[in-house]
């Protein structure tokens, strides 16, 4: 059991947007040493079906698995939405998403029960977020909306850029009429568009992060389950490792540009073989 | 020698840009045959390495190859600029890109010899352009740039939209800095965003599409190779065949916005398995 304990936590993603999951893991519980995958070779996930996102991230989970991962956290809302229930079927360790963690707080916290959600097409096509917020809480009104040009603007580096603002008021105009009082960020890639998301809605509308609420939810796992590392994972020379599907040098500017760590290392593997 | 003449023409591209070259080849050789695929699952080319680039183009030429192909035509300029040599080497059956006869008619045509490539990052890496023009035309100076966001704004349906203006002035402003006199439309999907081009650029400004001279390289290689189909394909009650490797019905609505031919059927395949 001590073995497990210090075991590493397993976090996957279609490509980079789940680093924005990494970086809330790593403040909120900095003992626990993270194995990070992320598919560049086949990303983006949001656009394509359920049948291959569910293949797909059963081969992302299979190789966090041999890498000895005590949970795996789905660290994209696409891969959440479609591939949970086959993971947690076939995987012998906890696996938590993004989606329910996000989608719990924003039905608790909704002030008038009107809740947006912005996300790929593939997250806006399974209405995951809908029927999970309404079995939480019924008279629950959700409105879902597919945003795909939000993730090539970001990987553009147009973070704060007219046109970013110019395409974020047009998705988002359908969310101000509605009135929504809470907007959950579906895809890991949007928090790192939250101020002018923020700016365009206005402070009376709560911006709910499920990489956030991701993080206390893993960390109230690790408890519950006598997982928690007793250790501090400060004192091992490698706590964080990172692997992905194509060549590492795009993926290792990314990083280094979210997480409060040097990447010093990412490492390709041939992940249609898992 | 008769069944071979009358086997189709086999097209590939990462995703559905490659239709473009579809439709020339329609257009230019109406009596042949076509077997086309899509990579639909593993879209876009245009962001990976080029060891990827070339692992995935060879797979989709072993799939065209089993359906016995007479020639195989590399839609893609991303795929053309990585992955030719290796298929020429694999294939026992001719293999044209869309980068050569793009490059060969802007070295032909440039009136100052001052040449544009609008392409993805990945062909704008490999600077394929700019070598091959400078192969047949020394002294020729060539500008690559890519343009990530296209793409996107031509599948999220904004051809004709201000927001594609504003991206298009902004990345295009280079190339009139630089007073290019001659533009290669790089990748299968800019063709679609031809007229917002040639507003931002004028009309002094000879815009190439690769698409059109690939079609017509294409029609005299089977003519010197003795290729040509001499029968009428539309007699053939299924001359075109369509293949994904995602599932069908996005396709099959773009392809239907672009073809003059309805896709009555597309079919998805494993690529992975060849």
């Amino acid at each position: 059991m001590s073995n497990l304990r210090e075991a590493p936590i397993g976090v996957f993603d279609s490509g980079i947007g789940g680093l924005t999951v990494v970086r809330e893991i790593m403040r909120q519980i900095p003992q626990e040493r993270i194995v990070y995958f992320g598919d560049t070779a086949r990303v983006p996930y949001g656009s394509k079906s359920g049948n291959t996102i569910i293949r797909y991230s059963c081969q992302d989970a299979r190789f966090l698995k041999t890498r000895g991962v005590k949970a795996i956290v789905v660290a994209c809302n696409t891969a959440s939405a479609y591939a949970l229930d086959a993971l947690q079927k076939e995987m012998d360790v906890p696996v938590i998403g993004v989606v329910k963690p996000g989608a719990r707080v924003a039905a608790r916290e909704s002030t008038g029960g009107n809740i947006g959600v912005i996300c790929t097409a593939a997250t806006a096509g399974s209405h995951i977020y809908r029927k999970y917020i309404q079995s939480l809480r019924p008279e629950a009104k959700v409105f879902e909306k597919a945003c795909p040009l939000f993730v090539p603007l970001v990987e553009e580096g147009w973070r704060k850029d007219p046109v970013t603002r110019i395409v974020a008021e047009r998705y988002l105009q359908e969310m101000k009429d509605r009135r929504v009082d809470t907007l959950i960020l579906g895809c890991t890639h949007y928090p790192l568009l939250r101020s002018t998301v923020g700016e365009i809605m206005g402070d009376h509308v709560t911006l709910v992060n499920p990489a956030y609420e991701t993080a206390i939810e893993l960390k109230e796992l690790l408890k519950r389950e006598n997982l928690e590392n007793q250790g501090d994972s400060k004192i091992d020379e490698n706590p964080y490792e990172f692997f992905v599907s194509d060549e590492a040098e795009r993926f290792r500017a990314f990083a280094d540009s979210i997480l409060p760590v040097d990447i010093t290392t990412a490492r390709r593997i041939p992940i249609e073989e898992y």
